[in-house]
């Protein structure tokens, strides 16, 4: 990823996110990653609460992920995200977890579609969102 | 808790379901007992989802929980399930989890009550729900 | 709750957060608590981690939780902590959840205890440990 | 999927699999997956629990997935599942995921590598189990 113009969101480790192995839960990442989406776009003055009440909701429809390094219990993360692709109603990101350590744990592309909140059919993003986003890539 | 007339539910703990302490997560116990009381109503023909159709939602609006011993990873462990109050819009419930040696694991008390899924005040229970809750009393 | 002298930690509501319902799933504010209990002792200088990395583990033992107001999808909530006994080997802690608007939305009493990482039976608060809590009291 | 020759487990949505949006949040996906993989490993006399005790562990290190329909609250769903791929120390799934009425609800290819419990270095499989698991492909 290149790091200029990428969104970074920190945040911490905590037992809700780990498993018996002692590290997080593959499953968790996926958490970590929408929350940094979330903040992505709340960044350029979007709110998906404020979306859903227009109808119109965001949702994964691929991912690839790639698990590197385990984090652990009180460790400190760091979110990178970076809008790559942007299409009429469909998106796609780049995201990476680093370790406070600047290790590299984890790694997604991350594909979303914009859809109808009631046909969760697929629908055109609104121009002025579309607009602001535009300015991410 | 009076083990005759009482709803059984078995589970089995997944990775999912633990922590880094090697041992089921205290949150996740309220999963498990929400799964027991949703297959507890479903015996008495009743479904969240189509009672959300109708404009009805439960809530748990109190509960009291004593953690005795961990479940781990693997465990087969079971839910006990039983209704010990009925009122116009809430009812409560006892549960406890028992081991696989049926050692108790955790207990709990849960009240709940049922609302208007849109202004999300009291609302009484459908008359045939509550006569059908009425039998498991 | 005594509003001198309580901890507070600011969080954000996400979608992993929510269920079906439209607001934040019961189990969660389980995790929420415990987040803002894991500050509120990282705060004078604990950290879990480095605690268990010394077979010494604090698990919950006991909750008694009330649910006001659903906190919903990109909420602002706080969460205010107190600790209001401690034991050699327990510790209770009094937690509230606020909206922005500061109505409370839950409330928590919650009973935590010291134990071995092995045996998983009581053992006394390491005497640092012990003393630094004495001072939130 | 060759549908000769998989494992299919069912299950049941409840609340804590949903989210906002109504439907099953995206990351719950992988526990549904997980808890597949680890029920297809049982039924060849396999359990985490007791590798974990000899100092083993399986990961995940890399997935891909496509999210095609959506599953719903009290949706009874069945993860199909087959390996495709048997390393020294790695091996791959293919694991689909079927509404009631048979419709593809998201399929995934799932890369797993097994490590030692405290290096987290890779070490090849059991020879015992090695030999249980090419009866599945």
């Amino acid at each position: 990823m290149n790091k200029v113009n990428y969104h970074s969101l920190k945040m911490r480790v905590y037992y809700e996110d780990t498993d018996a192995q002692g590290v997080v839960y593959y499953a968790n990442y996926l958490k970590f990653l929408e929350r940094a989406r979330t903040e992505y776009l709340r960044d350029i003055g979007y709110e998906q609460e404020k979306l859903m009440s227009e109808g119109i909701l965001f949702i994964v429809n691929g991912l690839q992920m790639s698990f590197r390094k385990p984090a652990k219990l009180d460790d400190e993360i760091s979110i990178k995200t970076k809008l790559i692709k942007l299409g009429k109603a469909s998106f796609h990101f780049d995201q990476e977890v680093f370790s406070k350590e600047d290790y590299l744990l984890c790694k997604g592309l991350v594909r979303c579609a914009c859809i109808h909140s009631k046909s969760f059919k697929p629908t055109a993003l609104p121009v002025k969102l579309h607009e602001g986003m535009k300015s991410l890539l």
